[in-house]
C-alpha cells in the first residue's frame, strides 16, 4: 500500500483510528475461551464491528508469542483475515524488531512477505544496517520508534547530544538512509508538545502515535501540533477500545468506542478543511 | 540456572563458546531439505556434534520467523531438544525483543515461560520499564544490547551526552534497575578496546560477545580487555562453526570450527589460571 492510498483511506472514512490488536486472554470475554482460537474469534468480531471507522489494525507480536505455536497462529490467521476481507486497512505488524543486516532482512521476510503485513515497527538503537534492510521493500513501510508513550522514554531517548535530544537525532539522521521515503515514525501522544519540533524535521512523513486514551494524551493537542496537509498522523488506540466490554456486547461496545475517536476525527479533519 | 552453574559449566568444559543457530535454508546441506523439518534436523545435527565444547547455545528468532508456523515449530523442538537432552546448556534465545511494560512481560512470558530459554537478549531504547518485566523471572537472565557489533553501532551507541558515549550511559543507567544482578550485555567484538572501559561501569556481569570470526574480532584482544574473574564472557560464533561445510560432513565440520575455538579458550583460561 502506498501512503498516498492511506491518505484516500483516510479521506473516504473520515478517520485516522488505528485499532491495536494487543489480545490477552485474561481480557476477553470468557465465553470465548471455550472456541478453539480464542485470540482469532475476538480478533474477527473486533475488525468485522470497527473496520469501517478506522483505517489501520496492528497486532502487537508480544501478545501473540506470549501463546507459543498458537499464537503465532492466531496471528497469521488474523493478517490473513484482514487482508482477505478489508485489503484497503494498512495492517502494521508492531513487532519493535531490529539486529545486524542480514538478520533484519529475515525479520523483513517474515513480517514483509510471510504474513504480508504492510508495515512493521523497528528500534533504532543499532542504526543504519539494522533498519534498511527493511526499507528494501518496495509499498512496504517501516515505523521506527523515536520518542515513546512510556515512562522509560526519559531514559534515554530525551538524553542531549551536543545540546539537541537523542530522539531528534534519531529521526534527522534516519532521513539520510536508502529508501528513507519508506519510513514512518513512532511518537508517543503524551509529549504533544513535542510534535511541532518533530515536524520540522520530517513535515511529510506518517507519525504512529499511541497514548491517546489509556496512557492520556489528548486527540485535539496531538492534532494541533502534529497533522500536516495530508494528515499524516495514525493515532492508536488499544485497551480503551477493545476492551471496552468483558461482556457478549465486546465487539458492539469496541465500535461504540471507535465510533467516539472517528467522530472526534471527522470533526478534526472538517475543522481544519481535510475531509 | 544462576551464574554460579554457568560459571562451573565453563570450568567444567574450558570453553565459554556460545554457538549461533541462525538457520538459513540456502545455506544448510541440500540433503536436509528433503526432511519433514530441515531446521530442527540441521538444529539437532550441530547440537549433538557440538555439546561438549560448547555452554551456550543462541537462536536467533529472526531466521525462524522467516518460515512462519513452520519456523516457530522448528524453534520450540530446537529448545524442548536441547532442555531434554544437555539441560546444563544455557540458552539464549536472541530475540532483541523491548516494549511498553504490560507488553514487555507478555514478551517474557513467551521466552521465559512458554519457550523456557535461560536468558533473552533485549533492546534498551525504551528505558527501564521496558526491561523491567523481564528482569522479573527468577534465575533467568536479560542480555541488554550495549554496544553491537555491527556499523550502525557508530550512528547512535557512541554519540555522547556530556562528553560519554550512549552505550556507557545505557549500561550504567541499567544498574540502578529492580533486579539488575540478572542483566548481562552484548558488546561487540570489533571494538575489544572499549571493553576494559565497560568492564569499569560493571566488573561482574557477563557479556555476550559476538562478532568473533565472520565479523573480525579477536578473540585474544576480547579477553584481554573483558575477561573478569569468574571469566565473564560469552563469545558467540555462528556462521564460522554451523555453516563450516555445505556437503554431508557438515555436523562434523561444525565440530571441528568448534574444537578450535574451545581450545584456543582452553588456553586462554590455563593461561590465566581459571580453569
Amino acid at each position: 500500500m502506498t501512503t498516498q492510498q492511506l491518505y484516500e483511506q483516510i479521506q473516504h472514512k473520515k478517520s485516522f483510528l488505528c485499532i491495536g490488536l494487543d489480545v490477552d486472554l485474561n481480557k476477553v470475554p470468557q465465553h470465548l475461551l471455550e472456541t478453539e482460537d480464542p485470540i482469532f474469534e475476538f480478533n474477527k468480531a473486533i475488525i468485522d464491528a470497527t473496520h469501517d471507522l478506522c483505517v489501520s489494525y496492528k497486532p502487537n507480536t508480544a501478545f501473540y508469542e506470549a501463546y507459543g505455536l498458537k499464537g503465532w497462529q492466531s496471528l497469521e490467521k488474523t493478517i490473513n483475515y484482514i487482508n482477505e476481507k478489508y485489503p484497503d486497512i494498512f495492517t502494521i505488524a508492531d513487532a519493535k524488531r531490529g539486529d545486524i543486516g542480514n538478520t533484519s532482512s529475515m525479520y523483513a521476510k517474515a513480517f514483509f512477505e510471510d504474513l504480508k503485513f504492510d508495515s512493521v515497527t523497528v528500534a533504532p538503537y543499532m542504526g543504519k544496517d539494522s533498519v534498511e534492510p527493511f526499507l528494501a521493500f518496495e509499498d512496504k513501510h517501516t515505523i521506527m520508534l523515536a520518542l515513546t508513550s512510556n515512562e522509560g522514554a526519559f531514559d534515554f531517548q530525551t538524553l542531549k547530544i551536543d545540546g539537541r535530544e537523542l530522539y531528534k537525532q534519531v529521526i534527522e539522521t534516519s532521513t539520510e538512509w536508502k529508501n528513507s521515503h519508506r519510513l514512518m515514525y513512532v511518537v508517543g501522544a503524551t509529549k504533544a508538545e513535542y510534535l511541532s519540533e518533530i515536524r520540522e524535521i520530517i513535515p511529510n512523513s506518517f507519525l504512529l502515535v499511541p497514548g491517546v486514551g489509556a496512557q492520556g494524551g489528548s486527540l485535539e493537542e496531538v492534532c494541533k501540533y502534529g497533522m500536516n496537509h495530508h494528515v499524516g498522523l495514525l493515532i492508536n488506540s488499544s485497551r480503551g477500545v477493545i476492551y471496552a466490554s468483558k461482556d457478549h456486547d465486546f465487539a458492539e461496545a469496541a465500535r461504540a468506542e471507535a465510533l467516539k475517536l472517528q467522530q472526534q476525527m471527522q470533526r478534526i479533519l472538517e475543522e481544519k478543511e481535510m475531509q
